[in-house]
Formats: structure tokens, sequence, C-alpha cells
């Protein structure tokens, strides 16, 4: 059955298999179904701040909000953006907004940029944002947007020193996270878990008989903390193969995330995998993180960088349990992480790590490869 | 205690705990020890070719070898080289010499170029050295090295065909592999085992007392071949880690190589890990090989290559059994290899792999990994 791609699911009849649609028009209809997979996803937040309907604030989040921003640079070629969030989203629209020629501004709540990593790496993320020309506001919470007087936008907020800050501005992006979309199961009667979203076991089944859900409005399963909230696309491709096989008699289950996740910011990258210091102490592990560098390849080939690395193992057992880490976009950031989230998935120890037979050239690794450096300096700290 | 550098070991008196070693100018002492470690690595190959002796012609690999190449070049700025050999050493020093400005040719005597990954990859790397202005000669054997009369070296050679290929140079270069010295540890008594390598436990003990030996000279354990001759820097820097600890006392044991291994070839790079499908087939496996390309990340944002991916698994149990990869040095080859590596290690399916919780950005990656996508193409292939 073909459905226009405007239609929109209202409500599950769970007794009925039967799931009520409406088309653009309004038109609904009934569709009986054997199995419903739920993708409902998620909702851009909308902070607490004056003046986000205006003409010229973006709530970045779904395909429709980027085709209007690009309409918005292409027709009135703004000169000037604010960005409110810097988080993965908010760094990366810094970095394309700055490529397309306009002078950025980033105001972030919290004490530092990329609060997903520690704030020692977040702090080497907001060095190279500034060195690229982005005006980087940390700890400032904005209160509202209004119309300036001259054309543009006027962004108010407080500093964090309690004093204000105002911004003249052409446009404003608001990226400040996103909440699941779980409304449609919810008044189904769906068992809801952690931040809302919909629950569903290993399987990705929901409460609801015969109905599964995955991606952005469902509880994760985290192989280290269990449920947890945690939209990725990853792990939304990984569940939705899941729902689709096991929709279909299948009982493939969800190994479960690590967090992984990595950004490039302009020439720089930055990633983690698997827990940090205080989600392993939240998780009842007895956490040590210990801080180290090493180069990419060796430093006598030429263009090797530094990577900055943190790696989080638990005192007692000896067990990885994360990684982060800060360099150059060229460094091969992204697979080292995955190296790492390899070792978790299988629960090595950081010793082990030494024992593993890794790829060696001089320019593009080292005999022990920064990682397996990086467990060394860990064992030696310990 | 401090020994001239130019000190040689000469005999071990095992029962004694005692080695025989002679300075510089022969003069003999005996050392006493508790424990050996031997760490004499290995020497090069010197393959039946007429003339190796003669001046302009290097067998490279020592530290002392590369000193007296660096010396030629820089004392005679030969214009032209010929390697023989294409395996990882002779074609970094294609590279190393062309970028030195060298007419380089390179003469192979297998039908392709870097033997140690599947054909169909190694011809891509043949024509990566080709496009680089390299000029490739596979399935030719040298015979005879002369001076040539107008100066300089005159090289003999059978081609492919079986007919004559004669090539005028300045200079040689013979990098056909190596063999284990392990003449010492021989003459003590010491088992060896393939290739004539010191045969060792996975303590890195050696059959004499008190012995233990590491790196290039000793057998190596690979855990999916067991007992190996597989002489790598990565391998020699775990044992003689492992060596040390255990002559203090420790336990520790070589959890064993994989044969991972990478190499740069100007732009591109290609790696391997694990088993091939011949090597698997010998081992007992009933292996099943799939090629398949993959995008470093998505096509859409500036900068992806294409990477062609061998992958090896095994029909009856699914288990990975080995992976080789090609593709531009940016691609993050290595790291990615690293990865397939980690997954080996620990036994994982190919159907796995899938399941593991890889980083993903559009700059630098894919919500399914390259690796992953062949995993995939993998399982749809059985």
């Amino acid at each position: 059955m073909t459905l226009h791609r405007d239609t929109v699911a209202r409500r599950i009849d769970v007794e009925a298999h039967r799931l009520l649609v409406a088309g653009p028009e309004g038109n609904e209809q009934l569709i009986g179904y054997d199995k419903l997979v739920i993708g409902t996803g998620a909702l851009p937040a909308r902070p607490p701040i004056e003046g986000l309907e205006l003409d010229g604030v973006h709530l970045l989040h779904s395909m429709g909000d980027t085709f209007e921003l690009v309409r918005t640079l292409e027709e009135r070629s703004p000169g000037s953006a604010l960005i409110v969030g810097a988080g993965y989203i908010g760094l990366e629209m810094a970095e394309a907004l700055s490529a397309r020629g306009l002078s950025v501004t980033q105001m972030e709540q919290l004490p530092e940029v990329l609060p997903t990593v520690d704030h020692e790496l977040g702090s080497l993320v907001h060095a190279e944002l500034e060195r690229q020309g982005i005006e980087v506001l940390t700890g400032t919470a904005v209160e509202s947007i209004r119309r300036s007087d001259i054309g543009g936008l006027r962004v108010e907020a407080v500093g964090a020193t309690g004093s204000a800050v105002t911004r003249s501005i052409d446009m404003v992006l608001v990226v400040v996270g996103v909440h699941p979309d779980s409304e449609l199961a919810a008044e189904a009667g769906a068992t809801l878990g952690a931040r809302g979203a919909i629950a569903v076991d290993r399987q990705m089944r929901t409460s609801l008989p015969d109905v599964l859900a995955a991606g952005d409005c469902v509880v994760t399963h985290h192989r280290l903390l269990g449920a947890s909230y945690l939209p990725l696309g990853t792990t939304a491709h990984k569940q939705g193969r899941i729902a689709g096989e096991n929709a279909l008699g299948g009982t493939r289950e969800f190994a479960g995330s690590l967090g992984t996740q990595v950004v490039k910011i302009f020439d720089q990258a930055a990633a983690r995998t698997g827990l940090r210091d205080h989600e392993a102490v939240a998780a009842g592990f007895d956490p040590l993180t210990v801080e180290s560098e090493a180069d990419d390849h060796k430093a006598y080939y030429p263009g090797s960088h530094r990577i900055r690395m943190r790696i989080t193992g638990d005192r007692a057992t000896g067990r990885l349990l994360g990684l982060q880490l800060f360099g150059h976009r060229d460094a091969e950031i992204a697979k080292r992480i995955d190296v790492a989230a390899t070792a978790i998935f299988h629960g090595m120890t950081v010793d082990a790590l030494s024992d593993l037979d890794l790829s060696y050239t001089p320019p593009l690794g080292s005999p022990w490869d920064a990682l397996q450096q990086a467990a060394q300096a860990w064992a030696g700290s310990l």
C-alpha cells in the first residue's frame, strides 16, 4: 500500500490491529496490520527562550527544518548567525555556516562546549572553534530573541558572571537536544521508560502486542548502563534493522549501545565510547581516568599529530570502561574510538589492549598504537 | 654493565649461565646471567643473484644498511634505482626513492606486487605504483647484476613471458625478505621451529633453561595458525615486553599474532589481518571470501573515498577469519583493519560485526561503517 508522504499516524487500535492515519487534507483511513513498527523519532527540545517563533529563528531537527534553513541562507544571505547550543549538531552547524562565510557566535549554557566529553577535551574543541574565528560564549543562557529596530534579531542572554550579554544578529539556530516523540505509542497504552521514550525489549518489542519500535523514540539498551535514552543515527539503524527482521518473524536481539560518538570540528575531531568517570561511578564501578598523549604515527614521518586521550577503567577488575579522544581530523580518531568500542564490547581489560595485534607502518601508526600507549599509561597510574 | 655498542655475542654456556661476548677488537669476555634474553633478529635473505657484492648494490635490513644507502644517495646522487622485491619494504623504498627524484624500476618474481594480499588488491597497488611513475615488472626474476661499461650497473632478468629483460641503472636495492638469525641459540642447543626460528613457548621461553627469546629470531604464536614465522615490528615489541617481564620473574603470555599489517603506497594504503582464503583452507576452515566496496564516509560530504574490501569468514561457524582493505591513505584503512583485528581476536562472527557500536559522523564515517557493510555483503553471499 502506498500512502501520501504527508500522511500522519493518528491512533493505534491495539485490539483490532488497526492504525488510523490522516492524509494531507485530513482524510482519515484505517489500515490493518499484523505487526506494527513505530519509528516516530524525536522532536527538538524547545528551551524556555522568548521569541522562538520569530522569523529567522530555526529549531533544527527534521529534513524540513534543514530545507527551510537553506532557503533562508539562499534568499536572505544573512551575514551573521547565533547558535544556541554547542553539542554535536551545534558544532557542525557552526562549521557549516562559517564555511559559507557567516560570522558565527555560539552560546552554550553549560560551562564548556561539547558536554558529552570531559571538559579537558571540551576546552580543546573550544580553542579550535576560536582559532577558526567562531565567537564562543559558554556558561551563557539565552533568555530572549526579539526583532531588532534596525532589522535582524537581538539576542539577550545572561553570561557566566551573571552579566547581560546581547548580540545583534541576522539568524538564530536553536539546537539544544531532542526528546522522544512517543505520543502515539503512549496513547495506545505502551509503557514508557527513560526520558519518556517507548520501553522496548532487546527484540525491539513494545509492551503492546505485535507493536515494535525503533530509533530516537525508544529506550536504548546500553551494554554498561542498561536502559538509557541515547538518540543516535547508528543506534537507530541497528534497531530498525532488528525491528524489521523481527516483525517478519525473526528473533534477533539488539546487542546494545556503548554511546560511541564522533564529531569533526573544523580541522579536529573529538570522539568517545563507553563511560566517563562520573558515569562509571553512577553505574557502580570504581573508575580511574588517566589522560595521556601520543603521536598518531611515528613523528619522524611527516604529518604526524598528537592525540589527547582519556581512558577510563575499573580499578577493581581492570576492565576498560571508556575512552575519549581529541586530535586532528587526519589522525584516525574515529576508527581508533571504534577499536576501543570493539574492545569494550568484549569486556576487555585495559591491560589486555596491549595484547591486540594492531597494524603498524610509520606513516600511519606506531608499533604500540596510541590506544595501547594510553592503556599502558593507565596501568602505570594504577 | 655497559658494553661497547659493537660487542657481539659469540656463545652461550647454558650450564654455567655465562655468555661469551667479543668487543670490537676481538677481545672476549664472559658475562654471567640469571636469565638471558635473545633478540638477535633476522638477516636479509640473499637471493641467488650474481653480483650482490657489487658496489651500488644494497641489501636492506639493518640501521647500518640504511645509513650506507643514505650515504650513496648523498654522495653519488644516483638518477635511477632498481628495487628487487615488491613486499612492504620494497614498496616503501620505491616511494621514498621516487620522492627523492630517482627514476625507479621495481621487479617482483611473483605474478603480482604485495603478495601478502590477494592479487585483486595487489593489482590496485600495482596500478598506484604505475600512476606515480614507477616502472613495475612482475613475474620477473633477476639473474645477475654486472658493472656496466658506461658506469653504473646492468641488471639482467627473465620476464614473465620468459624473455630477457635488461636495465641499466645507477643503484640496486634487494629486499626479498628475511630469515631468522637463530645461530647463537641453535649452537647452544635450542630447539628450532618454523623457518629455522627459535622455538619459544607463550611466555617466550626457549628450550634452554633460563634463556628467553623475542622478535624476528623466534617462532611466533599465531592465534589462528599456531606456530608461524612472522617477523613484524609490532610482534617484536610485544614479545620483547613479555620476555623482559618474565625474565624478571613474571608469567605473562604472548596473546598471539593475527598477522595484522598495513603499508602506505603513495596516496593509497593496503592492509590485512587474519587469514586469506587459501590460508584458511590450509588451517582447516571452510572459508568464503567476498569482495565489496563502500565509502569511507558519506559521499555527500566532500572528500570521500571508496574502500575495496575482501572479507573472509568460515561457512560452517560464521566466524570472521580475515579482512583485507585497499583505499586512500586518508580513508582510515589502518584503524579499520584494527577494528577487524580486535574482532578476530575475540572470535566474533562476521554477522556480529553489525552489532558493534561504531562511531559515525558524515565527514568521517557512515551509520553502518564500511566494515559492517562488508560483513553484510558477506552474509548476503552466504
